[in-house]
């Protein structure tokens, strides 16, 4: 099956990373949403590495975050410039070792990158969806996967990754559907959302829709919202980095000059980064999905009775094993967050590992090269794997 | 000198505060500012309350910060909703006693509330400034406030105290005039913005300039960047809080319903509360002055050598006495900040006192009711008021 292998790092070709598609839900089956709107034909996004084993049990399935793809690792093709965005973690010999595990990852439900979302067409009008989308949580993303790895023939998910909003769809695996899942390991993540996460998306939304060329969500034909989406980015970049990530980073140098420019362009680094960050976000991502996501990971709450979502509690018949990670800097979704959740696991008995990594590069920190974090992680799927094997 | 005294919280009237001009820098004698550029006239809005005693040795000058204005406390006129910014600390007993003291409290250079800044009219064009307003640094602000003191002749002011921006004014008056004040209390503030600080301020910047009708600060004769205002004050406003305060004030309560609305209206209290805090900012703020006075921020550096200002360092014949003031969940300005710059202070043998308050209001603590505040202030100022006296 050597379409599931990939390129390693040093370019050495061991096989092609292919984007692949999945739909499902043609009318009139309709997916039925947690809002109660119906949405069909879905089509899902996804990308493998690895080799699927004879008895399917060495499936991962890992979940991205806000702006993510399924393009988790490995390069398209030969002499690609950047490999997928966790590429760091999952590879051959790597923290998620592909010589040894399937892995699997999808765009998730409402993103631009290939799964339906509100820039997708659609077929009522045969314009893309817009406004007309239908709110999405953390539930519906998690349905969808479900159906792809229904559709793969894999019964049992050796482990479910994923950090931030990723992190928060691992939760709603084992909430959803716990009998499916060996082992889950949520990441810099938390079981809801506090005032201060909500705050900082309310602002980025409302930043993307006080841009005029956002027009209700109805501008795929016109000028795009590229300024209030900018804006939206560099608010996030804000809340990934940490008052000390940012100190080492940038402290205050200027850029390219010597001395202050007493006008309004980017005097120091730090303007000048957020500047490029913010630019270089709106040529790949689409602000009606930005809209989307951000709103759902706000209702997503692991202590709600709302929707398909319940509390953690104990379940027969469940042997679903944690670890759960958090990073001293990050402020997003700060430590406590993630004790108060392993708190609530341990109550009910769950076999839940929990560490708090040392990192000063706050909520990205799981997204950057951290040794100690690949062995964390190489190290609980080896256990799973070894636990379930013999 | 009734005219100095103020109502009292209670609708006793006991004179009015009414707000004066103070003109200078008339051409061809205008003002020489840090950039070199050349502004004049202008006009200083200030207030004062208390009564100067005959030999003008209880003057103290209160300096706002960011959005406030020379309204520090008490009412204009009987009946008035609210009082001055800092009501809770200044007046008849309280903290800065009005009974005692003469409280002087001047709007800063480049804002909107009366002092000379982006809309006011330009002499030479006779239109607003706009854009053709020179960059103003924190140095220019305390000029200006200097010619003020002079004007009332003031030799010597007890005392200078002033929160967050405020607080670099206080600062950038020892660099600049130390013979002139005897004590300093720099609040809730820093030697210099971090880079996490400059970010904030820039996105809210850009939030500003990627409205349409900002366009290129010239929009006085017709609409107004509202919407980007809007953004980024509520920016601002998630920088005021704390992590505590807002779990605390909001938490994941709903607004006025029951169930989330599944679509893009404000379902969470802190989503309404910052839409609310926008929309009522761009009523009384200006668009301009808020991009002038962030990078006025940004630009202000007590450990610089760039234009007057200086490092803290030893001087000769300066007995100016401190107090620094930091609180526990501001993360915007954090303790280490106020710690580094008193240990600075008392390398050079200055006499400081540092006192971190535990407060979980966040960055806005030292503007809400605080009787660890209020009494460790009016300690400060009976002590150094006795010491002169004496």
């Amino acid at each position: 099956m050597s379409e599931y292998a990939s390129h390693d790092k040093n370019g050495v070709s061991v096989g092609v990373v292919e984007k692949k598609f999945f739909t499902f839900a043609e009318p009139p089956n309709e997916m039925v949403l947690e809002s109660g709107a119906r949405l069909g034909p879905i089509t899902i996004a996804y990308e493998t590495l690895g080799e699927l084993n004879a008895d399917k049990s060495n499936a991962i399935l890992i979940l991205h975050a806000l702006s993510g793809d399924s393009h988790v690792a490995g390069y398209y093709n030969e002499g690609d410039e950047k490999p997928g965005w966790w590429d760091i973690m999952v590879g051959p010999g790597k923290g998620i070792d592909t010589n040894k595990y399937f892995v699997i990852c999808s765009n998730i439900l409402g993103s631009c990158m290939g799964t339906t979302g509100p820039s997708s067409i659609y077929p009522k009008t045969c314009k893309p969806y817009g406004f007309d989308f239908p709110m999405v949580t953390i539930g519906d993303m998690v349905a969808a996967q479900k159906e792809l790895i229904d559709h793969l023939g894999i019964n049992k998910i050796l482990s479910v990754i994923g950090g931030s909003i990723g992190g928060m769809q691992v939760l709603e695996w084992f909430v959803k559907y716990p009998e499916m899942i060996a082992s889950a390991i949520p990441l810099a993540s938390s079981a809801r959302h506090s005032a201060l996460a909500i705050a900082f998306n309310e602002v980025a939304r409302q930043s993307i829709m006080a841009d005029p060329n956002w027009n209700n969500g109805d501008y795929y034909s016109g000028s795009k919202p590229d300024l209030g989406l900018a804006v939206a980015r560099m608010i996030g970049h804000i809340t990934y980095l940490s008052d000390e990530a940012m100190r080492q980073k940038f402290g205050r140098r200027l850029q390219d000059k010597k001395d202050f420019s007493f006008n309004f362009d980017a005097d120091f680094q730090v303007e000048s980064y957020l500047r490029y960050q913010g630019t270089k976000f709106v040529d790949r991502f689409d602000a009606n999905s930005f809209l989307f996501i951000t709103k759902a990971a706000d209702y997503f709450d692991l202590g709600s009775s709302k929707g398909s979502r319940l509390a953690i509690e104990s379940r027969e018949n469940v042997d679903t094993k944690f670890l759960v990670v958090s990073f001293t800097s990050d402020w997003l979704y700060p430590t406590y967050q993630s004790k108060g959740l392993v708190k609530a696991m341990k109550k009910n008995s769950f076999d839940v590992s929990f560490c708090e990594i040392e990192a000063d590069w706050g909520h990205d920190a799981f997204l950057l090269p951290n040794n100690r974090l690949s062995s964390l992680i190489k190290g609980f799927l080896d256990r799973i794997y070894y636990e379930r094997a013999n």
